[in-house]
């Protein structure tokens, strides 16, 4: 049994609480607890992680990076390929035109696209082209083609797996210069937009007219839409929304050989021949070029709840999620767990007190210890009717808190709490790599052993005594997990105090055969890129992974597009 | 301005009224027309229309059917394919061993699979192969790929363009005998069956779990789940849980040199690869043949609402969409719309007072005429609480009563109302074929323009004189519309005496001109099949056309995979 309070010894939030006792709960009703939340204004609301602005990018560590070519040294550039030449340059600058800006090749400026956010990757481009228009990238291709020179396609530059980056001296492609809406059908709900359009942007823009992207991610504020269908980008409410495979309904798209694809005025059912547009969803440009995205967007929720929820073990967070799709069911879109270590290294980045914290002091650098659960669960409810949704959540928070499934919790009123509370999810990914690096794994695993993988990964790194939140002589802070219940999804972030061959050799590849092991995928959502070309064979069988390069070689014969990457 | 009051005249029903007056209206709250809506006890309600259980099928049509040879003596059968000898039936007798009942050679019993059930297509085949397991399906494909010998995969059988039905000897593989459930997983909600499983026997097991399958159809008790993936099936709940391009997470196809491609173990993510899978949604047994579907299944709505409602124009019905796609929201699961004649046709065979009648007597036939609204819209709501779905449709009925955009309607109260009434809208195409035959055009179209279509076609067929509803002389009784506003897609039914040249010269290709002109799609969801390879191009560019045949080059080089199809 449990009892149910307010706490009233912080002024600034309200939380249900529960604590273990003989009494018979009494309940506090969510309404009053929605009503009741006060404004958490010590902790600014920050927006998503944005890597990257558009000519400005923060780097998510100050270390150099090496040229991958020497991080790699048995990597050799494929000497089929081209060098490029000064005619070669000044055929780009013919088919751009009057758009001296668009020809890159001061090494300076490059620098910005031959280095990727996280310092991992570093390529030796010497030649970035901003095409205006689909005619301009389909010239571009052909010329590539014709010439055997190799082409890296880049969006917003915010991959994790070095994707967008070059691995030699391939010429990249940027997109950005291409970022018009196209147009916007406000009964059907259809977007049409350009590859280069940043993703809040068009979110920013149906947010106007009562709609909504049906993606979202921390690197809303530099991705491209065009970058988010290449790597069929999954984020934080594909469980309310679906995935990107059944809401992308036409694509523009530019074959190596120039030739150019279209189906943009696709409407939402079209039975007439293979749905060609998905091999280009998730190919990570592989394939050819994504220059334009038409999407269903659907009504933007009128009312949005968070809950942020401490529960007792792993179990209690399959039980939570059990029984919110049961109980939320069609207004749940979202459904996130962040283990304690996570919230610890949240924790010392946003030096503010944590959602469920008490009275802890600050330590002398500003940091307090969030509360001694062993998960947390944020979930997120859209719905049209705030009435119906808060009675809804009041009654799923009475239920799980009654039955003891959960121990505590907070839930925001307004847009800036939901922010706050958020944070601590989303800031998740730079908390890691705060403290000089982050191995990042992001894993689809069955549930029930979906936690399993971190616990099994903190235990070879203490037995190769590896790791120490305290000890700075070791190379590893901790290791975290935390992800997107709803999917299967799981984050394992490896924290480090530096790139280290030690922990490398200890991480891999135990990390992918213990998720070959347990019929997982080695990649949920970010990708095969360059990080992760050589482990395929841990996900995909030697039939699927025959297929699939029958497939590139069908598509790119001379093999030019994003080479040395995907598979 | 306009009144609303429950009309009493029919004590069987209840109905909300707006009739025009200068009064201000006085609303009757739906949760009142919810809890006085009477049990339609004179009408039986009846299940979807099931064209075929798995050994007697009931034909649409008492008529005979030509050989499709015969219908098309232009078409000629591809010289390249051997003929099927005795030695090649007795390899496939050691491929399926003991299985003696799954091979079929005796005409008789041939002719069940060489006819479809609208009668408008029969083939010649000699043979017809039902593999029990994946591994000789894969066996005989291999022998047919080696021998050179086509073959046309046959699920339910209740495809509308052909598709699963031989045009000359091509062996039938039909799926019937691999029809067990594999496995289901009630956290993930993640379904496993073979290719031959009922959808109505899928939906049923999911019932008892508290899961629904994300696919409804009229043909549900016939049609196999695997065809609905083969087909890339629409049906009537796309608008709530999306196309299966978002919800098969993995398939097992064999390809037709034998090869078995296994993806049943995906799960919600797994971004390492171009989505295989893709292609054989939709490709129409054209590329391999799916063997096994793994799907994931929400949680089964709690609460169902249907309203059947009466509109002034197909102005009203689409502002009626934007309201319910507004204020129903997540709730809202199908938006249909049907004109007058549809209704009219229905009557013709349901025989019973039309859901918004008064007290119209029937005729000396037992017929009894719709009112006169042109168009009626069927909204139907799923949710999680009964009480909040009342409350939102009661909320919208109020809405657009009062500002007129609704004229009339109804509302369900229990599962036997709400079968009766999707049974005017489900019934429609039984009704369709009742007098000999029908043409029948499944097309996608932007909103504004989607009845146009209809109107264009009754004005040619008018002017053609071929159109008379009391004229038994005309070979054309009425032409119909009807379908999924939500998804854009149209259903235009040309209900005939017979078929006749004189009609489909008329029709065709006007329909498909009139499609293109209007950047439709001339297949939304019935696919191409045999019917439509040839029109293709209305809504394809060369382009695409040309990578659809280079990829049906790439997999199936000795094309042995339902020819004279799809493209």
């Amino acid at each position: 049994m449990s009892s149910l309070r307010l706490a009233t010894s912080s002024a600034n939030r309200a939380t249900c609480r529960v604590l273990k006792s003989s009494v018979r709960p009494t309940f506090l009703s969510a309404s009053t607890l929605l009503s009741t939340f006060q404004t958490l204004s010590s902790i600014k609301p920050t927006s998503a992680s944005a890597p990257i602005s558009r000519s400005v990018r923060s780097y998510s560590t100050a270390n150099d990076v090496k040229l991958t070519s020497e991080s790699y040294p048995n990597l050799e550039r494929n000497k089929d390929f081209a060098k490029l030449s000064d005619a070669d340059i000044e055929a780009f600058k013919q088919i751009l035109g009057g758009n001296a800006s668009g020809v890159i090749t001061n090494s300076d400026d490059l620098l910005f696209f031959n280095e990727d956010w996280m310092r991992k990757y570093k390529g030796q481009s010497q030649l970035c082209l901003k095409p205006k228009t689909t005619e301009q990238v389909s010239q571009i291709l052909k010329y590539c083609n014709d010439h055997k020179l190799a082409v890296v396609p880049q969006g917003g530059n915010t991959g994790l797996v070095g994707g967008s980056i070059p691995v030699f001296d391939e010429i990249v492609l940027s997109l950005s210069n291409m970022n018009s809406v196209r147009s916007f059908d406000n009964v059907s709900g259809i977007l049409k937009v350009d590859a280069g359009v940043v993703l809040e942007t068009a979110d920013m823009y149906l947010a106007e007219q009562g709609f909504i992207f049906p993606l979202d991610l921390g690197a809303k504020g530099s991705c491209h839409v065009g970058g988010n269908v290449a790597t069929n980008a999954g984020g934080l409410r594909l469980l309310r929304f679906g995935s990107l495979h059944g809401s992308v309904l036409g694509l523009e798209v530019v074959l190596p050989d120039g030739t150019i694809v279209n189906s943009m005025d696709a409407l939402r059912k079209d039975n007439t021949g293979y749905d060609l547009k998905q091999l280009f969803i998730g190919s990570e440009g592989t394939l050819g070029i994504i220059t334009g995205v038409s999407i269903l967007c659907p009504a933007r929720p009128k009312a949005v709840n968070i809950a942020f929820l401490g529960v007792e073990s792993y179990e209690a967070v399959q039980e939570t999620f059990k029984k919110a799709k049961n109980e939320l069911s069609e207004i749940l879109s979202a459904f996130e767990f962040m283990d304690r270590s996570s919230q610890v290294l949240a924790a010392h980045m946003i030096k503010q007190s944590h959602p469920l914290a008490q009275d802890e002091e600050p330590d002398s650098t500003g940091v307090s210890q969030p509360p001694e659960y062993p998960f947390y669960v944020l979930i997120e409810t859209s719905g049209s009717n705030k009435d119906h949704d808060d009675a809804k959540l009041e009654s799923f928070l009475e239920n799980v808190m009654e039955d003891g499934t959960v121990s505590d919790g907070t839930v925001s009123q307004d847009e800036s709490q939901l922010r706050t509370l958020w944070r601590w999810r989303e800031g998740i990914a730079e908390a890691s790599n705060q403290f000089g690096g982050v191995y990042k794994y992001d894993v689809s695993l069955p549930l029930p052993v979906l936690y399993e993988l971190v616990e099994a990964v903190k235990v070879r790194l203490a037995e190769h005594d590896l790791i120490s939140f305290d000890d700075a002589s070791k190379p590893v802070v901790d290791a975290v997990g935390y992800g997107h219940v709803g999917d299967g999804n799981l984050h394992l972030n490896v924290s480090v105090r530096g790139y280290n061959k030690d922990v490398e050799k200890v991480l891999e590849p135990f990390v992918y055969e213990w998720i070959q092991e347990h019929k997982g995928s080695i990649s949920a959502e970010h990708g095969l890129g360059f990080q992760k070309k050589n482990y395929v064979g841990y996900t995909k069988s030697d039939v699927e992974i025959k297929l699939i390069k029958d497939l590139k070689k069908h598509y790119d014969p001379n093999g030019i597009m994003n080479p040395y990457k995907y598979i």
